[in-house]
């Protein structure tokens, strides 16, 4: 077939039917810790240096924002070598960041604040709950730190939505811990660290962060489309969405419809962007172009090739690197 | 940032920059060998667990064809593993193949008939050329088989087309071989081997076999956009193409336009896909849906995700399991 009659190649036949959504890597997990300090660069080298050092962890980002005094880090790996680097994290964000001194936008509760475990490859969210809650109790016992286990991972309904466990905040959550048993925390003292506070920990799906930029640059179109397409009004499902304005100084402004989705297999980007376009044209605009933020599942952006391709019996493990990951 | 102000999230970096189209999974190589069997599934089997019994090596395809009475396997590893099951192959192909009665409507010149190596990852092509003038080396001398270079790895340039190196066949070889010193293998001896002939040995790109069915069943049309985007008759750089008659008993047939794109970092999927859609449309015809055929490198796809969505500043470094398959 070299070279020559290039048609019988196409009789090609895979082994077995691959599932349809197959995202790559098996049994991996990721870790977004978010921590309470965004203004101090050496701080978030320490506690990037102690994820890292650990065998088995590969640290895929991080971001660092001086207003919020807020960072986060993305790392991944096996679920036992991802516990430990969110453990040496935890000790040593406890000895760098003093809550009682610590002020920014961004409401928080403890020095961590957040530390979610994600799914990847071939594993299941129920993995990530399970994980969330062993490392809740293990960090608990650890450092004498209070948990709230959130999002899937919670174990009372009223703590599923991370604002309500967040409620009050840092300031809010000392004056009542200890004493409204409400707020007790489901690992750990019913009373803060002395300078690290508390901690929610728990598990969600990957999330997608993807901003839309209209052709125009009117916000109250960008802000119109976001609430329409939103679950939280009534939209498509799994999409957080807001409209603003992006300036960009000396140069074109966009109105920006921002989403996060956060369950890509219910709402994917090209259905999101195929609503959002359709909204536009009706406010007489349309896409200019799109932006991916951070990082996004493969198999996101390969259904998004196949949309576009309307290709028939597609399936991503005809794509070859992921193809080779999952059989190695 | 988890669940509260996710604008924040997208201040996210990266440690370095990506090349352009990175290609995910480091230093692996795919070899392609062609069988001159495609009637006796029993030899085909003998020769894929001659292949892969080698440890490193992964299996990724096979396909049988009566009619041509060939065969093609798929699979790949790191270097050495690689030529260690290409040799394994050839050996058994040697002792289960006899040229001398071989039959079929596609062009041959021996029991293994071809062999590509194609570069993945970050494998460069220079490596695959290295590594085809070394096994081929090998295999001559250990089993005494002549070897003819081509593609990337021609040692002389009048046998870079596969075509030029199987002018006459099989039979044409036997009858040139040892007379004509145009026709000496650039390994092994000047004679066939007594019932397995002779290979070609070559270095090549991925190839991506990829499909267009029109909303028509005119196979004039087909034939007609396949002419004018093949490279060969002016056409996209690195496309070949040809129009014809997808026929479906009992359903819809399609008039298509079959490709292979040769390298798709000079004419990728969307770039080809646009033109058939193009000349389609003034054909008063339209692109109904597309195939694509075996596997693909994942940066070609994700390639067809950016141009779909206008993504600016996209890197295929954002697809979370390539990165984390560079990394880890």
């Amino acid at each position: 077939m070299e070279g020559a009659d290039h048609r019988r190649e196409r009789s090609t036949r895979f082994a077995a039917a691959p599932p349809r959504y197959y995202r790559g890597v098996p049994s991996l997990i990721e870790c977004v810790p978010n921590f309470s300090e965004g203004r101090r660069p050496e701080v978030l080298d320490e506690i990037t240096r102690a994820i890292s050092q650990i065998d088995g962890v590969t640290l895929l980002d991080f971001s660092r924002d001086e207003t919020h005094n807020r960072s986060v880090v993305t790392f991944a790996g096996n679920a036992e070598p991802v516990v430990r680097a969110a453990t040496a994290a935890v000790g040593r964000a406890l000895e760098l960041i003093d809550m009682t001194v610590h002020t920014g936008a961004h409401p928080r509760i403890g020095a961590v604040d957040v530390i979610p475990f994600v799914p990847l490859g071939t594993t299941r969210l129920s993995e990530c709950v399970d994980l969330a809650r062993r490392f809740g109790e293990l960090v608990a016992k650890t450092y004498g730190l209070p948990v709230y286990l959130y999002g899937e991972a919670a174990l009372r309904p009223e703590r599923r939505r991370l604002a309500d466990v967040r409620r009050g905040q840092y300031e809010g959550l000392k004056a009542e811990i200890g004493v409204n048993p409400e707020r007790d925390p489901d690992y750990g003292p019913a009373r803060l660290h002395p300078k690290g506070g508390a901690v929610a920990v728990g598990a969600r799906k990957p999330l997608i962060a993807f901003n839309v930029n209209l052709t125009t640059d009117d916000v109250a179109v960008a802000k119109r489309i976001a609430h329409a397409i939103r679950e939280s009004s009534g939209g498509l499902p799994a999409v957080q969405a807001m409209g603003l304005l992006l300036e960009n100084p000396g140069e074109r402004s966009f109105a920006q419809v921002s989403m996060n989705l956060v369950d890509w297999e219910r709402t994917g980007i090209a259905a999101a962007v195929r609503e959002v376009r359709r909204l536009a044209l009706e406010a007489g605009a349309d896409v200019d172009h799109c932006e991916l933020v951070g990082l996004a599942p493969t198999g996101a952006l390969l259904e998004v090739a196949s949309d576009a391709l309307r290709l028939r019996e597609f399936s991503p493990d005809q794509a070859l690197e992921l193809r080779l990951a999952r059989d190695r």
